[in-house]
């Protein structure tokens, strides 16, 4: 299969470069940034020098010539754009019989107004928000290999809801709010450059309380209350999530260890039992990590990822892989 | 006043060392270590090159003829010892009548219980635990002047108290369970050689999970039940609490601005409002940064300290400094 | 004396701010920046919440009626612009009667020619560049006493020539050209936005090779050929400088030895002999640490500096202590 | 082929497991510790959780019946133990008829005098020396392919000698000695506990002047005097090295790229002619990044590699490689 990529400057659109480019089963076929980017004409492997020799190929223009190329090379359009540009482009693509794969938040909520609401923008295509398949891959995957439009899951609420559906599915939450003290690492910032990412000016810190996105995206998928708190940290790759759960009375260990086996034969998840996910157990890795201590109804779950693949250009391949047909780890387990 | 510090090559220590080294009203008479330490007859500065010219001053052992010169030459002793060695040295320094400011946590939990349960230790001198004021300075003015044994406290609990005692003092906490998501840095983890303390394995993880001794301490402080899980982050210094805290029905925001208000005149502690603190804020400064936000019921609070200042040697200056009915600041405040 | 600090929202100008405001001689009486920053009017302290309490003072735009304010209120003005303004700036304040103290390049090299090939630029007041005194505290106590304008001497320059001077007085350099290889931390990058000191993108690397604008700056204040190459490591604040000397033949570890005799009675230079120094030994001081080790006629010296304090504020403070015949340390040692 | 590593637990040994382990022409067919480990019997994925999945294997006990064990089941044994230990098992596994892939510094110099100069010990199998095949992938392929015993190069002198063979051998070289400033990640210094490698107290420094052991390592395998001088930096994995080199008089920068040619189709160097390497480029990349700029005779080569994959297991996995007469990229391009 043909793959474009739309947005290949920035951090998730060029690690998913990379996992393509190394795919034995994918052609990259196109990199493409918007027509006013100043990265425009470079070479990727000028942008990530890590990638010299692998991913020597120019950020095109997405302009209207790109978009007959695109028609008549590529078979799978993958979006890295900023939310709004999404928004706009996936119809196009749909429209040209192409499968869309939208890392952006553009497809991933029920309504308008929750788009009204946390992205600050009317959803100029509402009504393909239901036609859109959540790209949560463990969760949906008949809803992936058949809808043309993936939205591919959100960073935080990927940690999130694995950590959280088993639960949730085997009936063991209380009604209480849950509360998930949530950590990234820059990357999930953007490569733009700004203060904030400043080498100097990052340092642990919270940010978004009561109004992050990720927030009301882990509500919908989850079907529960969430109090979502997220905070930037000083490191470049990864998510660590301290969630705080209160189970029914009566929950046993054993009870949520078998909640739990519901994962235990996907590939790219690591059930730790009561070991304590790390940051450094993560990074560069396309798994989740999961581990949990309980104490009375008191559940404290751990849920590690890297923010770019399994939080983003991972996750992208592995729906990629879903719509092929293939296993669900090829170009990404022991590609690390 | 004459000051020795035993247990000198630790983080603590040499913190406190600077700081009463700069102090115009101490002196520093003397560094102490174990008699078994190989940091044994070093200079200090040899240990922390940093403090080249201002430290260096020899670790000396802490031998018997110690306890003579130690007798003879100081008004107060400080201990940045391990727990255990604490508890045993506090009673000798104060049956020479020096007043002792202890920065382990030999001294602050109320009884031996707590000390078998969260110490692993029996507690030696029970009878010393009511005796020792609790080294929380901003709360604690009377019994730090009075006391001669004074339990500094601890580097976690002084974030958390501080950031919740004035919600408790006005009644504004509902009866649920305040969860702090704590992650400290790895300058809290002490200078011993350790491969958890090693440059390459250090990363954001969670640990001490419903068992960690700051958990009992800060509840029996704070007299309100709390869930207490720090982590470890990878950065030097600091620390960062996110606290989950459930109010009372019908508590407003100007309640809780008006709470805060009990701390808007101390000089070491700085009100943020609904701003976040962060690491890089309180870092190498002597101050307690609280910034907090609402949601009807739910409370976000956020402190931020320097573990080894505030959350130690910070605190246990101003602790002296209180002792000697100086300003609280003197040698903190623009001292970084 | 009162101080305003033009260019006060950078990392340099932010420094001189704090250390100013700290100091017991002097009074920071305005920090501005340009009329067109985007910090104009913020309190400086937003930018740097390290400094709540200390620097809550407004970033002012330095308009018209701003000159006006300065010729009233200030008797010393520093210039953390960069260079071009300051070639600009210095002369007007230098005809309202002030003493300047320029923290960039811009009066810093012998004449117009190196600034066309070094700079960019044509420089404008050419006439002024004998005029004023270049500001390395401990080579230029008299000029600098006595000078209007005082071109504070650059970071990468402070470490290499309180390195090389005391050898190159003593006669014992040979003629061969002397190898710097330097590494600065992120700081020296300046505080704007740019890919380049993203966090994710800092690396440890080379850059500015054969043509640094240092390089000639060490050259014409040292009297001798060196070959500069810089690199920028991935910490916020230090220069760490190792270098290779070929000593004439003959000479032999005392007269090295006796050669750095010259520094040692200046409290601002820590000689380590055959110690090596570190990044960490002298961030947050202000110090130059000089270590050496000599082979032969081969001879290593490793300088360090926090780029921020001797490399930039710290010395700028240092030349106005010598202004008002202070000691050098005042507001300096011991305030850290 | 059956390959078992001994010192699997140490940061070199674990990274060539995970590459054998993912290796499709290899099995991994046992991890050793020496008796006394304390990680003995631990899985080596609880040391290194990230390779959780994929290292569950227990890291075996090097007892009697290990070597039994090696006697069948292996066809490469891999040495990632202490020089003085590789000394002593190379030629017990040889004997066995094994083919020996060392990593530690055990066989790499000539002669046994350079042993009691540079490592302080007598070498107890000087006969060997001549045997062993230097380890140097791209430069001694005939070598290694027949060899029983290999002797992979060293990290500082793979960069190093990458970086110079070319010009060596092209006849560019004046005769003076060539000035090697390296960098090394923390990674490099082991994973052993040590209050150097502290979280807290890496920082950028010198160390080994005149006498590191990679010096003459580097000048035996060049056929050049060098002045080799590393530092530590304050990142997990990388080194950089920045060269100076004095070239004969009228070399030109095309001689200089001519010169590189011979590298040209070498499928892990990277040849970056007038760009910069950096860590960033090469961390947990296969390759030797190399780039130079000239100005006259004087010539600045700047090398860059990974020094746990180029720089020790990815380099002897390249050799394993030309042993079976693969690719030199098995296993290791597009496998991170």
């Amino acid at each position: 299969m043909n793959v474009v990529i739309i947005g290949a400057s920035g951090y998730s659109g060029a690690e998913l470069a990379s996992l393509v480019a190394k795919h034995p089963n994918l052609t990259l076929t196109g990199c493409y940034v918007s027509e006013g980017s100043l990265d425009k004409n470079k070479l990727l492997s000028d942008l990530y020098p890590e990638h010299l020799g692998l991913l020597d190929c120019p950020l095109l223009p997405l302009s209207v010539s790109a978009f007959d190329d695109i028609q008549s090379d590529a078979d799978y359009v993958c979006l890295c754009t900023d939310h709004k540009v999404s928004v706009d482009l996936a119809p196009q693509f749909l429209a040209m019989g192409k499968k869309v794969f939208d890392l952006s938040g553009g497809y991933r909520l029920a309504n308008n107004d929750d788009y009204v609401t946390y992205y600050g923008f009317e959803h100029q295509h509402p009504e393909l928000l239901n036609e859109a398949a959540y790209g949560l891959a463990e969760w949906n995957h008949d809803a992936i290999a058949n809808a043309k439009l993936i939205a591919v899951a959100g960073c935080y609420p990927t940690a999130a809801l694995n950590a959280l559906k088993p639960l949730k599915q085997a009936g063991l939450l209380s009604s209480e709010s849950i509360i998930i003290n949530a950590v990234s690492g820059v990357t999930g910032a953007g490569r733009k450059a700004s203060v904030g990412t400043h080498f100097c000016e990052v340092s642990l810190a919270p940010y978004g309380l009561f109004n992050h996105r990720h927030g009301p995206e882990i509500e919908q998928h989850l079907g529960h209350k969430v109090l979502f708190t997220p905070h930037l940290g000083n490191f470049p790759r990864g998510i660590l999530e301290t969630i705080y759960v209160q189970l029914k009375p009566g929950v046993t260990k054993e009870n949520v260890a078998s909640a739990y086996q519901v994962l235990s034969s996907e590939p790219l998840i690591r059930l730790l039992g009561d070991k304590v996910p790390s940051i450094k157990g993560v990074a560069k890795q396309p798994f989740v990590d999961i581990g949990w201590q309980q104490q009375g109804t008191q559940l404290i779950v751990m849920s590690a990822i890297d923010n770019l693949l399994k939080g983003a250009a991972g996750q992208a391949l592995q729906c990629i892989n879903i719509s092929m047909n293939l296993d669900h780890t090829t170009g990404l387990k022991g590609a690390f």
